[in-house]
Formats: structure tokens, sequence, C-alpha cells
């Protein structure tokens, strides 16, 4: 028999100090109001390292229109993720029905229809068609400042991989020399940023899970193309750190799927780098312990703990 | 031909402020950073209020298990709102036929299979089985502070009708004594804080959409029997003033759905108090205009703004 305290793992540990809270389904979890706060110190961190750009504050919902989605490309590299939401919209007699059916424990949600709404993937999605409506961008180009929960299908007991978790981006738009500053700039930064917290990571060229056969070779070209690095931790693994953040330059893929315009005429290039809200605070919890009163002061009160 | 300022509507003008920001569908906005400013003063207006009760923060996603929305009774009461997630599970031969079908601008959502995930129609939901789970009450009974977006399907041009939407809440579970007190304390504080901001307001017996034939004896007995109050603000219509907080006393609806006990061996009652994020914002920008630099200098210094 297995001793008990060797087969506890990272996420009962973090249900015991309800830190997070079960909700029934894996990766889908609530958060206490300390796991909050050492998020809302994370979140201020990258905000003072990020201040002297001044970027322009948006916050979506967590949602976005169906028909950009689409546009977007998103359900080529990644359909298995994306999630759909779907609506009821039957008369007082499907009602009735629908009702015997949830009663009979039936699978009441065949009759549900799509809407025109989709779950954010990437908090950037919803940015570029709105960022492209407001005309050509200026010779400096722009920069915006994001922050919302996103949606991810894939079910896991790994706290590090939850289905809705909130991912913080930097966004910038502009001539392919802007852009690929920009994301140099934030590699050096976000190396700072995470060193400041002491916490051990590397940095690594992407490995995203694309879908499918043409999936292989999307991969393939992320890679040799440099296009994407992560900050990587370990948090459920040491073999397998997890990306905490990612450094990404997309070319042209949204200036030309949206029509953004650079002040030069030529289709806008954007990159953008992201930070993995939970993570970050789960790798926290994972290198000092889940008992935050024990966590070194100095961190404390970088955190403003 | 009519003139283009008396034409001009609200939503028109938030969007001509930035304050928000159209995404292509109806109800689904983005927030401008000073948008999101005020939003956080009110926050901690509505903290201030309630904070010698010492509530404990629990913040969920904007989400929860299709398992326990199922148990809730949502769909008997408001089906027509709910939003279900739904992904994509094909193999690749799927993928290549779900690409031709966007490809061409058919319908690729049919393909789509319920996950088991629901969106959040009230902030409130997921709380009742977990605090379940943690066992019979304390004497003094527990009370809780959330706060998530909600979605409700509900596409509409008011804009304090958005489809995805944030609602702040106090919960109270333990004895009808106890959660009625509570729920009469929030009558009190809740007109004391909108007060405070100098909005005019009245205070109803609750109006909610019941779907169908029998919603309408579910809307004459919660009538009826007083179980919800409305705090109501005109923003979009004079006429149709709208719910910007409300005052929910839920009997022993969720203790006996969720098996919710208190101290003395019954099933717990339960209340609750919600505060609408963005009606309230909305009823600031709409009473004291959408140039926030000409707001009264105590309301802005009571937002911190």
């Amino acid at each position: 028999m297995l001793d008990k305290t060797e087969t506890k793992t990272f996420l009962d540990d973090l249900f015991d100090q309800g830190l997070l809270i079960e909700t029934g389904v894996d990766g889908l979890y609530g958060r206490s109001g300390l796991f909050e706060a050492i998020g809302d110190g994370f979140q201020a961190l990258v905000s003072r390292y990020g201040a002297a750009d001044e970027a322009e504050v948006v916050r979506f919902p967590p949602a976005m229109a169906r028909s950009i989605f689409e546009k977007s490309g998103y359900m080529k590299s990644f359909p298995q993720l994306a999630g759909t939401v779907h609506c009821f919209c039957g008369n007082p007699a499907d009602h009735v029905s629908l009702l015997q059916t949830i009663e009979q424990g039936g699978d009441w949600t065949a009759g549900q229809k799509a809407s025109e709404i989709v779950l954010t993937p990437a908090a950037c999605y919803p940015l570029y068609p709105t960022a492209a409506k407001r005309g050509t961008l200026p010779a400096e180009g722009r920069l915006f400042d994001l922050l919302s929960y996103c949606f991810r299908h894939e079910p896991s007991q790994d706290p590090a991989r939850q289905q809705f978790f909130r991912m913080r981006e930097y966004v910038r738009m502009g001539t392919p020399d802007q852009v690929t500053e920009f994301r140099a700039s934030w590699l050096e930064r976000g190396q700072a940023l995470i060193g400041e917290l002491g916490l051990p990571f590397t940095v690594d060229v992407a490995n995203d899970p694309f879908f499918g056969r043409t999936g292989k070779m999307l991969a393939i070209n992320q890679r040799d193309q440099r296009l994407k690095f992560e900050l990587l931790i370990a948090i459920e693994s040491e073999e397998k750190p997890t990306a905490c953040l990612s450094f990404n330059y997309h070319q042209d893929h949204f200036g030309k799927t949206f029509g953004l315009t650079s002040a030069d005429g030529e289709v806008a290039h954007t990159a953008c780098v992201g930070f993995g809200h939970e993570r970050v605070i789960l790798a926290l919890l994972k290198h000092y312990g889940t008992n935050v009163k024990r966590w070194p002061a100095s961190l404390r009160q970088t955190l403003g703990l």
C-alpha cells in the first residue's frame, strides 16, 4: 500500500488548503481570496514592468463573435480546444420535452443551437478586428494591454492546465521592426520579472498542440521560424515544465486576416507577450509551498501580500 | 430626415467615446480602461459597505458544471437565457470536412458536442454545491463574497442588457432568520450606497422573464411572496428603469437542491444581494454624462478616479 502523503497530488494540496475549489469538472475551479490576492500582486508587477510603454488598456469579456473566430484560423490549428456557445431557441412545447429529458437523465443538449458567440481562446483574438476598424495605424504603431478569462477544452488534473484560465497580454501592432523589437524587449523583461519572483525557469521555442496531420507541418514551421518562445517553469512536472509566459510573432497573419494596415501602407505585423495568470500563481505555490504565510518576506512585499 | 444628434443612442455615444467597443455581436462589448476604472471604484465601494461582515471571498470562472446546472432548476425558469459550451470531438477526417464547411460559409457547428460545462447564469450558482460539500453550516451560518462574468442569451442594443456581464454578490446561508435579516440589511445598505453615488432610484418587487405558461405561475409566486426586490435606475429608458441591484430570498430552494444543512439540522435557507457591475457603471455614465472628467469632484473621489 502506498503512503497517503506520497500519493497526494499538488491539486489535492491546493484543494485541501482551499486555494482552489472543486466544481465537479476537471480543469474548472473556484479560487480563494488568497489565490486572487497573489494574482493581483502578480498583475501589478507585470504592469510595473510595462508601465513606461503606456499601453492602451482594453478588457474583453471571455467570448467573441463567431464570425471573427471563424476568420481567425483557430479552427485550422486547434479545433479540439475551442468552445462554441449554444442556446435553447424552442417554443413552450419544446421546453416541456427538454425538461422531461433532463428529468429522465437524458441528453437534452442535442436541441441546443449555436449562438453567434464563441469562447475566447487567447486574450488577443477579439482585439485585431476592433483595432483594424480604427483605420490605418499611426507611424508609431499601437500597443494594447489585455486581460481576460480564456477557454480551452483540455480536461486535466494538472492544475496548470485549466479549461477556464486568465491570460494577460501586451499586443504590439506596427512594422516588422517595431513588433520584433517589442518581442525582444519583453523576452528580456519577462525573464527579469520571473527572476524577481525567484522562480527557476528556462526559455525555449514553443511546442503547441496543433491538430492532425497538417498540424504537424504547422508545428514544424512554428519551431523553424522561431515564431513563438516560451518561458517555462516546473509546476506539475520537472521533466515537462509549464509554459507560463509566451512571446509570439504573428508576422502578418492577423494584419492580413483583419485588414490591419501600417502607416507606410503595408500590411501591419503583430506580436504579443502573454502571461498565464493562474500558471504563475501556481508556480509560486509550488516553489514556495501552499502556506503563503511562510513565503519569504521580500516576496510577500513584492506581491503586496 | 431626423437630426443625427437626435437619433444617436446611448450605445452609440459609448462607442464614440471608446468606453465600450463593438465586437460584431449585440450585447458583447469590450471595455476601455476608463470604463474598468469606474467599475473598480464601484467594487471598492461595495466592499466598504460590506466590510464589517467579513465575508469569505471566492471567485469562480464564468462557467460551471453542467450536472450542477441541470440540478439547479435554471432550465425550468429561464431556458432561453442559458448558454451551453460545445466542442469538437472528431478525428482528422472530421476536421478536414469541418474546415471545408467553414470555407464554404456553411454551418460547421452542428457537429459540435456538448461539453460538461455551462456558462454561469448568476454568480452564486456554482457556490451552493461547493458550500454543501464543506458539511453542516456553523451556528452563525456562512457569508460569501462573489464576482464573476455571467452569460445570458438576450441579444439587445440596450447597453444595460449585455450577454456577458459581471455580477458581484454577497450570499448568506443559515437559518430563515439569519438570511432574511441579511437581506433586509442590504436592502438598506444598497439604497444608501446608490444614494452616495447621487443616482435617482426606486425599489420594487422583481419582474423576472420566466419562460412559457408555467413561467407565468412562477412569476406570480415570486411577486406574491416578495422573494425578490430590485433597485431600479433609469438607464436606457425612464419608463422602464433597469434593475441594478437585486435582493433575493431563495427560501430553502438551494438548500434542498444541494443538501445544505443548518447547525440546527434543518435545511439551510439562502439569500443573496447582487450588484450589476456594468449596469451601475452605465447608470453613472447616463446620469453624469460620458465625459468622466466633468463628473463632480466628490463623485470622482468616492470612486477613486
